[in-house]
């Protein structure tokens, strides 16, 4: 990648083009391209099977799609929710949580995180509802941290308010509840990427069907007629090639990620007890691995800068100081600081690189800069 | 593909993966598979230089988006047209023509084609216009018979109404006038097919610039920030790939599908004159092939069957039947026949198979079906 850094933040780990070549010829052969062909059913099947084995999911449907923003868009669009309606979503997110609301004709509703997980919480959530009508709750996996399904499961049946999980960076790693919907992103910089792509997990049938119906411009049945107004997000067969063969790699990707992160975590020991990472880091391997050093950012961005490495100030700006997204109403209604937990994060919230091509010494060499920065 | 059928409607012409690989070998080497990367913008280099010698494209710029029905909803919230304003579209074409008014927040108003070409023609548009206000039309290459741009520049030019071209299937045929927007697509089953992808072609470069920011959620300028609510609809290096292997590739396909073409004419012209091609036909080399043939659809269609021989009754039902279609609003208020002309070709139209893959026999056999229907 043509950046002026010696050291990237982000690079992806996909198979060769080699690996990938037995699928190829095999598409080519059927001339199957695209439309839900043979190698995307293969694909769908084996996630299906992976997701049981990795993170519980069971009685679980899996759909593909174009791209996770489009995979959500049509997962809001198939639940019906009222126009209009209100869908509560953490202002510390990628924008798209906001975006694929929007763009289903809802109302995304801003709401802080929680200063240790740095995501939307039940409490958050129910702190909202107390305040608000919701016809839907959208939790991130921020950064890649799974959620924990359980109090969301809880969440949603006290409540009747339905929660889908924006899991994006998470797949491999986020548990699955049959009684919640998840949205996992398969694009190239995620640690499960193929390129571009999204999936769709749910145990509601219909709901996935009418999704990925609604992916192909909302054709239904064998009259061949629209039935619902859809668009066009299907994913086509070249992706789940490259899907199937790295559902075969994911332990190879996990353990280098892992010894990746093990090096940090040690180096980052010797920076001192003011980093701070996202609670649970070290139970899970993060999808990109932001630090928190209060007040400190700006400098250790610098320092990184002036070293030929480069950081990301994930996901920074909050969603309210995005141009598009600052008219979004707020969860938090009658307090002085609605987001009290972003404007913390803000201050501290830097990614550091982290992929598989990272040796020792760049390891060594960044969180020698960390350290530095408290000196 | 696995259908009951021994000769096949469509089968597309796409290059070997070892013609791509070498493409993938630098994509990999990259490490950059999405976002705009380099391969991307080689291909819509090459594509600007293709559409300047082929079809007289001339400061015009080219945008590549994840599908043409993306690259058209974009392109219409782009134009910033004023909410849920009237957009004329046809009532025989793809479903998608209307469905990416509605995704863009606009209405499409159903109008009838003329039945020489089987499209919505300046005239009819003319005839809306008395009767309504419009923000913008869209006229489509049905069959990817290429629109003439000069009578849209006129039309355009006189009432001010945007014209947007959906000239889905007409990538290499259809005339590029610098005035208008058009919009290609490069499925798999187009004649300038990579998979998935579609193409935005206009002199507008704002607008062109924007509509690639919305592919890319928004994102403008070097904050890093979403200036307009965008969504993902970018397209991949791995399409890009496949297309310049098919820029390369177009003279050897286009040879291919004259051949097949001259050939049916040739074994038409044996079935005798009831035969109605489209307009122009032999002038341009269809994307798919319909004959007309009044009252003789369904038999035509039952003896194919028969004989294991797949068609399609492109592009039917017209929109007003399609469940998700059938609220919208029509052009002509005042007649009793507002879609005389759409409902004379649905006793009609039947697509004939139409690819490279087809023999001698093949042609010949499907010829004779023909004739017989109307002993």
């Amino acid at each position: 990648m043509s950046t002026p850094y010696r050291i990237h933040c982000l690079v992806p780990d996909l198979p060769t083009p080699e690996a990938v070549l037995p699928f190829l010829e095999e598409m080519h052969e059927n001339r199957w391209y695209s439309n839900f062909g043979p190698l995307v059913k293969r694909f769908e099947a084996e996630l299906t099977a992976f997701l049981g084995r990795e993170n519980g999911a069971e009685g679980c449907h899996v759909a593909t799609f174009s791209s996770a923003t489009t995979a959500m868009e049509l997962a809001l669009k198939a639940m019906k929710l009222p126009a209009g309606a209100n869908v509560l979503v953490p202002a510390v997110t990628f924008p798209a949580t906001a975006l694929v609301a929007m763009n289903a004709g809802l109302t995304p509703v801003l709401a802080d995180v929680d200063l240790e997980s740095w995501e939307l919480t039940p409490d958050i959530a129910r702190a909202a509802l107390a305040q608000g009508e919701y016809a839907a709750v959208i939790p991130v996996a921020a950064f890649g941290r799974p959620v924990d399904p359980a109090p969301w499961v809880a969440f949603q049946k006290e409540t009747g308010v339905p929660v889908i999980l924006d899991v994006a960076a998470a797949l491999g790693q986020q548990d699955i509840h049959k009684d919640l919907t998840y949205c996992f992103s398969l694009h190239a910089t995620k640690p499960f990427g193929v390129g571009e792509g999204g999936l769709l997990v749910s145990s509601d049938e219909a709901m996935i069907t009418l999704s990925r119906s609604l992916s192909n411009f909302g054709f239904q049945g064998p009259a061949g007629v629209v039935l619902e107004a859809g668009t066009n997000a299907k994913f086509p067969e070249y992706f789940a090639s490259v899907g199937l063969v790295q559902i075969a790699r994911w332990y190879e990707v996990s353990e280098r990620r892992q010894a990746v992160l093990d090096k940090y975590l040690t180096g980052l020991k010797k920076a001192g007890n003011s980093i701070v990472l996202q609670q649970g880091t070290g139970d899970f391997i993060p999808a990109v691995f932001p630090i928190y050093m209060p007040g400190k950012a700006e400098k250790l961005v610098a320092r990184m800068d002036a070293a030929g490495i480069q950081t990301r100030r994930w996901y920074l700006p909050p969603l309210y100081d995005h141009p598009a997204l600052g008219h979004l109403p707020y969860a938090d209604k009658t307090s002085d600081m609605p987001f009290a937990g972003c404007e913390k994060l803000r201050t501290g919230l830097v990614g550091l690189p982290f992929h598989a091509f990272l040796s020792d010494e760049d390891i060594k060499e960044i969180c020698d800069i960390v350290a530095g920065v408290y000196v």
